[in-house]
């Protein structure tokens, strides 16, 4: 492999300036630009019993941002410090729900410039908890991040919510047999292994849903994928995926589709045999890479079609 | 905020198994699944001088998997741990580049099972450099990484290279202003800043490409990027950004479009006034969050239209 | 500055295996090796409900290993897959406590090989939580991460628990001011501010604290660790984690001392006033660096010396 | 495993304030306090050719800073902030090397305060190349991170520059075998395999080098680590570490004692006997952990005694 320098090739090819003939006039795609990871923390002080927000907010916008790319003209360039004073600023007026939020901000810059046609606005939360149920002292569960992501596109607000992270085993209940065999298969089966996971889940609300209750929803899918990991009894990841999914669906209706996206964090049984010793599924190495991932979209079938929009997907980072 | 426990929330609603009325049947959409991360070292030793090609290797099958969802009917997952195996057999006979290697692993699978229609084949490569033109020692190179995807769906192979994390600095040639001020904007104009960022970018190969010197396209596009990079007096990082894809197309017929997501990293000039000394640009602080993030596609027109192709992108993880 | 390059430079100096004059025999001093990150995940599952215990073990051993060095000889190297293997092989037998189970590793190998005269084990422990308590389902709880070492030298055996990431967050309660000013001093006084921080601790237990009930201590550590964090009204930090100190101390004979790393995760108040709004301790930025890092012993007088035991805390990583 | 809760365990012991008898009183130990990882780019622009120092500074302080603690007296506690806003303003005047950087801050800390006995300021340096040999356009090196402490105690200054993450790999020249075999042994002896790590070394300078040429030494001890690694011919990782060690030290006189510390980083021969292919030595699995570690101190001896000076090793974070 030849190996990179700092010194770069300069190509012998087409001058800069002028497109060759027959690739095509270049021209500029898609493009969206702000201020990335705002940590924003609200403490709500209204009373001696503080709560507390703790959020990391992403701002971008989409609209007609040509003449800034190709000549440097900033005077629709709506600054990304400004997009991050902006957030601290809306702050001021209470958080409530990480999407109601980013529903306030997108209005906002939607309606303040008139080039901005819509953006996609992003937010992280992180969780705490009182310490022995104090007034003002708290200490932060790791467990797992909620997320959020408003996508506005020709006028419609798009929300996709989520978690992330959330780290679940069985140490028994779960088989993996009944795979073809080819050339290449040397994995016995086996009907009884420790399957984990961490749960990473995007959830696209109905168009209506913008007036929902947010948290309220967040709190019981939480508790969905959690019950349906526990109770199904797994012939195959994808099984307890697809349960996870449909479970979250059938309770829910103003959720449109979801989307899992579940690593298979191995858990290898350790030879003992060389020791002397048996090992009747008690220890494990758990393994770091490679390992397993399975993702799959559960959603609902309208009119015999699919309801999934692959064309919001494909603005949700890390989801297709 | 409500915290998180694990106990989980049974919802209240409808039986599990049974779709509410009006809320559409629940079926499976969009599904991957493979093996990620495998790591793979390919050692070339047909002579005294040694070399040595270093990936990471991700292999996700697409295809009727349906049964192992809703009945955890694995006769048609081919298991992730044959995957695994495939890709270590395949490097015996050598790697050439990312894309070729996946290429024929993409070939393997699609032609071997007739149940999977397509895939996702994914590489990380890392360099490394010769400690003193040695034969059989070397020292990595961790400037940058090297990207490739291989998207079959359709039967039609979709190549899509990059590089990721290649910092880049400019200690002066960078200006911002004339942009919109408004109630939130407090940041003041400036003619001599700093710009740094950090090159991430994908590029997607015309579908005739598959023959292409992937090695040599990669180098190339480096190059250009740098080059770019360094030349362009910037009045935006968008005009920068915009400038690094542009002189690609225009240097690579064989790349069709190109995605760049570039962070701002803010460098602040740290004011030294309240200890009685000036600062001429000279001493700044680094900052990590929030930066700015500024993201675009530079493709070509053909026949009056952008020739992006959305659909693809949505499979190419972090990039829309 | 000169960068680097992977040509590395001849030193114009010194044959090699002839020292210098006048510049001392070259020697080799202390050293340790073995495995470290042995990721061991324990199912104790005598009964349908199941508990797991889920560790990262490090073993490395001290003696008489100069002839590897020097010669190449591994006559006295018992390799680290061979220490890897005792800890999953001495898993089956249950852990039981972090501390016991280094216990036992530290007695196995001191004592099944002559020239091993002590040696350094260390485990991190992660915790898992019952999902709707279930027989075997569990999350993760990662607020926190227990910590474990025991350093046998010249026969004695020395056990440093510890606590790590345990991130805590005051919404008042908190004022710094009184501080001295000089030159360099811009900060302002407050009365009332955010205190966070991630509680980093270890403790050292006294020498006859072999049998301790470990588990049950570093719950009742942890608690207190939490409560003085809570009751605590702060005028420095400093002051906090010597109350933390303190009062672990004062609930637990068998430590003699411990030490705190306590980072102060700055959370500024945003100025909104630019935008025409107050802000009475409510919206704050979260800052990732530069922080304040706070650290210190509480330890105990004895016979008016102290009785901190540098040269084991030399061996614990991390702290001094 | 009893997992842990928010609610805290109320100790009931001794109560606070009043420490149990025969347990000693409780004092304030060793501590320590300042600012961490102030980032800091330092431009030098005296000519159209500009240079690059990019670091990453910690100051803390040492002292008598007792009040603070016990009674949250802060009249001596020099804020962390004010530690900050020095070190950017002494980066006014320039950087020249780490070492000569931090000097600079020790000397003027323990002048300008007269209860500051002494501290330890830290630096971590991240390299930067010309792109093209631009004057104002850098790329920067990851390879490695250059590292450099002051410790000053009772008035001696105590230098520690190291080099860190620098990953070497050798394809072949390197053998494991002759070690002991108990019945916890398993691995087989090896004649040629994968030698690979990453670099992490410290070295103490003699006292009196304080005003050495740190620039030119750090690039010349880190090409005689290189050349060490790749020409010796390994029986044991301990063998080329020991020879990396004592080729520094016979080089450079003014280098008093070097500590390294080498991940084995495993690369296993993949077993391709399964599906009909032979591996000499060419497809391997780079495997994450566990992973051995290799840690030696390499010294002179003096007067027939170690040159080491433990005590100063004990404030040197993660080497002992």
């Amino acid at each position: 492999m030849t190996t990179p320098t700092i010194e770069s090739n300069t190509p012998a090819t087409t001058p800069s300036g002028e497109s060759a003939a027959g690739t095509g006039r270049i021209i500029l795609g898609r493009n969206q630009y702000g201020k990335a990871e705002c940590r924003l923390v609200k403490i709500t002080r209204d009373t001696a019993r503080h709560s507390i927000e703790d959020l990391n907010v992403t701002s971008q916008l989409h609209g007609d941002f040509e003449s800034a790319h190709t000549e440097g003209d900033n005077s629709k360039v709506v600054a990304t410090d400004t997009q991050k004073n902006t957030v601290y600023a809306f702050a001021r007026d209470g958080i409530g729900s990480p999407e109601q939020f980013l529903l306030r901000l997108g209005k906002h810059f939607t309606e303040s410039f008139d080039w901005v046609t819509g953006g996609r606005w992003q937010a992280e939360q992180y969780f705490w908890e009182r310490i022995n149920d104090h007034d003002h002292a708290f200490a932060r569960n790791k467990s797992e991040t909620r997320t959020a992501v408003l996508l506005i596109e020709k006028g419609v607000r798009h929300i996709v919510a989520g978690i992330q992270d959330l780290t679940v085993l069985k140490s028994t209940g779960s088989e993996f047999h009944g795979f073809p065999r080819d050339r290449y298969t040397t994995l016995q089966e086996t009907t009884d292994r420790i399957l984990a996971t961490d749960v990473t889940a995007r959830w696209r609300y109905t168009p209506d849903a913008t007036t929902a209750d947010f948290n309220a929803i967040y709190a019981s899918v939480r508790g969905i994928l959690l019950d349906a990991f526990a109770q199904t009894h797994s012939l195959a990841l994808q099984q307890t995926m697809y349960q996870m999914g449909k479970q979250v669906l059938e309770a829910h209706p103003e959720i449109e589709e979801i989307k899992l996206s579940l690593p298979n964090n191995h858990h290898f049984l350790v030879d003992l045999e060389p020791f002397g010793l048996d090992n009747p599924g008690e220890v494990f190495f758990a393994a770091d890479r490679p390992y397993g991932l399975i993702e799959a979209t559960v959603e609902r079938e309208r009119d015999g079609a699919s309801s999934s929009e692959a064309a919001i997907w494909a603005n949700i980072p890390g989801f297709c």
